[in-house]
Order: structure tokens, then C-alpha cells, then sequence
């Protein structure tokens, strides 16, 4: 297991993020939390803000890989789309930056994380909290981290076979 | 009637866009076309070209306005997240260039453009072409500009109160 992956979990008004690294058996978290914009703003300044946030991060922590939630199980059309926005700026991000972006359907996340594709959200973010030995406070976070876990464990049964 | 508006039809593989100058009754066509991405590239690089486009024709036009539909008539979640993606893009170069963002719903803009707002694609297309005095070959370009048209008329009604 090696890498390091910059976890995201978009949203309209809190994108989760988690910097993990791995190394052998073992996962070192680098940094979480979210990007937060006030819904009184435009959209397209929350945009920037998120994207020049995101920046920000892949400068900091120089990650080798963005991980995401595939699929979004949008309520409506209408909160599809609004998450779709934030999630071309966050994909553009990493683009620019020429990271490769992997995407990992929510059961694929919890089955990784949890052993479980039917966990709760709740068994998630405590199970992320017990591999990187952490508090999370925040679920937009733990989300993120919860995907670049499940990305760096992917890339362990990957390269049993490489 | 004044302004130089840059009118965007967002779209997965075609963003139209449209460049229109208002000058007293006269609107003059600057510009139209497409930014055509090809569905083998991966999400994140399609979603690249839009923004470059995108910035290129603001940084050669120097609008002072983007316009774009309002709501997106999506079939389905799906289509509304994968148009979300490239709408964010869009909405993202605007405000990097400082370009107020204006939004009209697709009534409006054929409410504008016709005169009707049950008019059809065609009626539209044919009387930005008569408006602009040009033949328009491409459906996303025709729509980019009459949401551009739209802008400007709704500028000169504006204008008449200030």
C-alpha cells in the first residue's frame, strides 16, 4: 500500500476534504476538513472559492491521485445539478493539476472501509476514525477521508497483482 | 440598448456560445460557435477544454456579461449531474474573469427572442438568425445566442427605468 490521495466529498456549501498518505501497512493522515461558503454568496463565487481552495490543497500536500464518490444518489434533478457544478470545478482542479481522478461508488467506499456495503454513515466515519487513529468532527470530512481510504486500500489489491 | 454580452449553452460534448454587441437599436454578431469535446477523453480533461475555451473567448472578447439558461430541462438525475459538471466550469471562468452571470429561464429567452414563449427550437434559431442577419449552422451556437439576445433586450428594458 503506498500513495497519497486527496480525498473529496463535494457539496454545494461544505466540500469534505481528507490528505492521506500511505506507506507499507500503514495509513498517515495529513490533513481534513472542509471547504465552507456562505449560501448568501453567487454561485459562481462559491465556485471559485471551492476551486481555489482545492488548489490550494494539491499545492499544500501535492497529492498523486483525487478520490470521489462516483455515483450521487441525488434526491432531485434540481440538487443534481447544483452538486454536479461543484463537482466539474472540483474535477477541473485536479485536471489542471494533472492528477488522475478515481472514482468509487458509496457502496464500493463502505465495503472497503467498513468490510460492509451496507453500513451506516455513522459506521463510516468511526471506522475511519479507528485506521487513522483520529476525531472527526465534521461528516462533509469524514466522507472525504472515507474515500481516499478506499482508494489507497484499492491500490493495495491492485498491486498484488502487478 | 448597449452591452457586449458572451451567451453560453452548456453541454457535455458541445458548449454553443454566442457574442453579441448592443449598440443603440443595433445588434452586431462578434462571434459564434461551439467548444466540442470528444466523449473518449475522460470527464475531467472534456470539462479542461470547456474552461480553456471558455477563458479564451472571454480573454479575446471582452464581455461584459456572460448569459445563460436558467433551468435545465433534464431528463433525468443523471443528465442533470453530468450538465451540473460542465455548468460549474462555466460559471467558474466567469468569475475568475470578473463577469457578472446572468441567468433566464428558457420562457423568457424565447419570450425575448420570438416574442412567444411556447415557440419552438427552430422559431428560435430562425429569428436570432434574422435578428443577427446570419445563417447559423449549429443548435448549441443558435441557442448560446439567443440567450445572448435575450440579455440585451432585457438590458434595454432595464434601461428604460434607470
Amino acid at each position: 500500500m503506498k500513495g497519497l490521495v486527496l480525498g473529496v466529498d463535494p457539496g454545494s456549501l461544505n466540500t469534505g476534504f481528507g490528505v492521506i498518505r500511505a506507506e507499507a501497512d500503514r495509513l498517515t493522515h495529513l490533513a481534513h476538513g472542509r471547504i465552507a461558503v456562505s449560501s448568501r454568496l453567487p454561485l459562481e463565487l462559491r465556485l471559485c472559492q471551492i476551486y481555489d481552495g482545492l488548489r490550494e490543497l494539491i499545492r499544500e500536500h501535492q497529492p498523486q491521485t483525487l478520490a470521489l464518490e462516483d455515483i450521487f444518489l441525488a434526491n432531485n434533478v434540481k440538487s443534481a445539478f447544483a452538486l454536479g457544478q461543484v463537482r466539474g470545478v472540483v474535477l477541473l482542479a485536479a485536471a489542471q493539476a494533472s492528477l488522475p481522478v478515481h472514482l468509487y461508488a458509496p457502496l464500493v467506499v463502505k465495503k472497503a472501509v467498513v468490510g460492509y456495503g451496507g453500513a451506516s454513515k455513522a459506521q463510516v466515519k468511526l471506522m475511519v476514525e479507528q485506521l487513522l487513529g483520529l476525531k472527526v468532527n465534521n461528516n462533509h470530512a469524514a466522507d472525504a477521508l472515507a474515500v481516499g481510504v478506499c482508494h489507497l486500500f484499492h491500490s493495495r489489491t491492485l498491486s498484488f497483482y502487478s
